[in-house]
């Protein structure tokens, strides 16, 4: 038992405040655990592109004042009443994605979307009882996806937590609670490219280039990366991309540009911008009788999926996921320990580095399109 | 050798003149095989909604004079060059998919939409060479599907014709060639319903019912029909329909209905009326997490599918079918020895019969829903 356990322990963190201005460091209130919750000392977080995009809140409900963040590493400080699988010291990555182990979701291969724990952006409290855990003298502030990682200690459900090897580095293997394998689950449990297949990936992001390496793991041949950034190419080389296509060079849709590179379409797609525009071409550019497309990427909250039906009628499937499938308990130790057998390299997504005092500069590199991941240190 | 082979032949066939109006019994004549196609007797032949849906011409687009008909058996008169597989007196099913053996896709496993003879409802004529093998003296009367079977006589491209067991009696077999296959291979093929599952089929016309019947052989325990004419459930049960949703009965979509229903959505659905509407309802009411719906009915040229991006990422799936994903050379012959093996029941499917001098009375009973096969008897 720590010395902490059962106390409301004051640490920083990292606050928004309003929609698009820079968080603030500030000193918080973070309660104890309780039934069926743990708390976490973060040791490191990165941040991960759907910060971002709750975080400017233009095309989803606006949650404020929020602590942001669900990518990171870190221990047990203490767990709550019914917590038997954890304990103190134990290292783990908070999950943005639960795992009851009791509902038919969990119950089914197929699913990992936990009727209990699943995500919800707009849920900002705990489950349990509808309150934050967060506060600055008393007034509460919201938590995000349920965990809540630029804080130096943070409360999440049991179920949100994946008890990993403790011999792995922390400051690498958190990239694997979110991005990494959203992307690579996605192409590996999911759009599964046959040996040899064409694959496209639209956005090359963390996360698109995850599906990369996951298509290259699986034996796609042709990996042909779009996206809109050209600065992009060079580094998505590194993970598989073979190939890349710009949309903006192009005055006709980018699923017929691809149609034409690849004798009527690509096996398997894998959507990882969230646009609507990049949704529809990724399905529109499988190739009929065989072709998979795969939505990865969040949409806008309006956004309207629009197409053809016979699109659908000439053999296409189209499916979505949430984190590449993963049940977080269950299946997150094991790609943990992909990367410690060196069958999954993590440091290439890993670009930057900054102290928890300059977490802005994180989101700086990520909107000026130059960071993969920045893992942002807590002890600094 | 036959004594008419190589010779234009003089039979009747029930004329499509203009949309909507009854069909007129002609003379026609019709040329010998130019290569690679096959002149088929046709012995029985049946009126599918596709039939009445081109020819009523509302949401595609007219050519006519038509010969229409696509559901048929008969025997092979003569066969043209370069034909080795056929030979005359062959029992036979016309099929409107072509198999042409040597393509991507008829060398792929999973699809059966042949480059060469793909499904093309705007074509009238043969492939060869861009011409009709119908005329009445000397002016082309267009194709329908690569088989108009509303003809004593008809040529069709060898690679739409199964070669089927002599002994299958032609009456029934015949509805093999597009229907009950498209229908029964939606749900076997494609949608595979797991033992116990709950399954949604949408339009329960003999395609519907067929799918039905294929959930039921799957092992589906629910099958629930959705049809705004409720006249079609006592009928429905038979072919293993357990409970029946008329959308007319509600005033909310009929997808939010079927989710109640099931505790939070269907397994799998199967939709086969060709609305969009029930496109969309047929997608959004299967369960997240695992739920696989299947598109089957001919959409409206100019129809949208729609919906929010999300109904995807919460891990459904979509997917569209023609013709059950049966191969019509390598599978239907298969198919055919299911029947005589009475592990698929046909008669139940075969309401009516009418002579082929009546054949305007088929296209009555379907139109006022009361029909789900007429077999229209060639010699009558």
């Amino acid at each position: 038992m720590s010395s902490t356990a059962g106390q409301v322990i004051k640490c920083r963190a990292a606050v928004a405040w309003e929609a698009g201005k820079p968080l603030v460091m500030e000193e918080v209130e973070v309660a104890p655990p309780k039934a069926m919750e743990v708390r976490l000392k973060i040791l490191y977080t990165s941040l991960c592109h759907t910060d971002v995009y709750f975080w400017e809140a233009k095309g989803q409900t606006p949650v404020f004042p929020r602590i942001f963040g669900h990518e990171a590493g870190g221990v047990v400080e203490s767990v709550g009443e019914g917590v038997t699988d954890l304990s103190p010291g134990d290292h783990v990555l908070p999950i943005f994605m639960g795992e009851c182990k009791e509902c038919a979701h969990c119950k089914s291969q197929e699913s990992n979307m936990c009727d209990l724990l699943r995500i919800n952006t707009d849920r900002g409290v705990m489950i349990s009882d509808g309150q934050s855990r967060f506060s600055i003298n008393g007034k509460p502030i919201y938590h995000f996806l349920g965990t809540s990682t630029f804080s130096e200690y943070t409360v999440v459900h049991v179920g949100c937590v994946a008890k990993i090897n403790p011999l792995a580095p922390l400051d690498k293997v958190c990239v694997i609670s979110c991005g990494i394998s959203t992307g690579y689950g996605a192409a590996v449990n999911v759009a599964k490219p046959p040996k040899g297949s064409t694959v496209a990936v639209f956005g090359l992001g963390a996360v698109g280039l995850a599906a990369a390496e996951g298509a290259r793991a699986s034996g796609a041949s042709r990996i042909i990366g779009v996206d809109i950034n050209p600065k992009r190419f060079e580094e998505a080389k590194k993970f598989g991309v073979t190939e890349f296509v710009n949309p903006a060079d192009y005055d006709r849709p980018v699923q017929e540009v691809l149609a034409e590179m690849t004798n009527g379409g690509v096996d398997r797609s894998i959507e990882c911008s969230g646009s609507t525009s990049a949704m529809i071409s990724a399905f529109e550019c499988v190739h009929d009788g065989w072709g998979v497309a795969v939505l990865v990427g969040v949409p806008h909250k309006d956004a309207v999926f629009k197409t053809h039906p016979v699109n659908f009628l000439v053999e296409r499937t189209l499916k979505g996921t949430f984190y590449g499938n993963y049940k977080p308990r269950s299946d997150i130790p094991a790609v943990v320990e992909k990367y410690m057998a060196k069958e999954l390299e993590l440091e290439k997504f890993i670009t930057h580095s900054v102290p928890f005092s300059e977490i802005n500069k994180a989101f700086d590199y990520m909107l000026k399109g130059e960071s993969l991941r920045c893992i942002i240190h807590m002890d600094g």
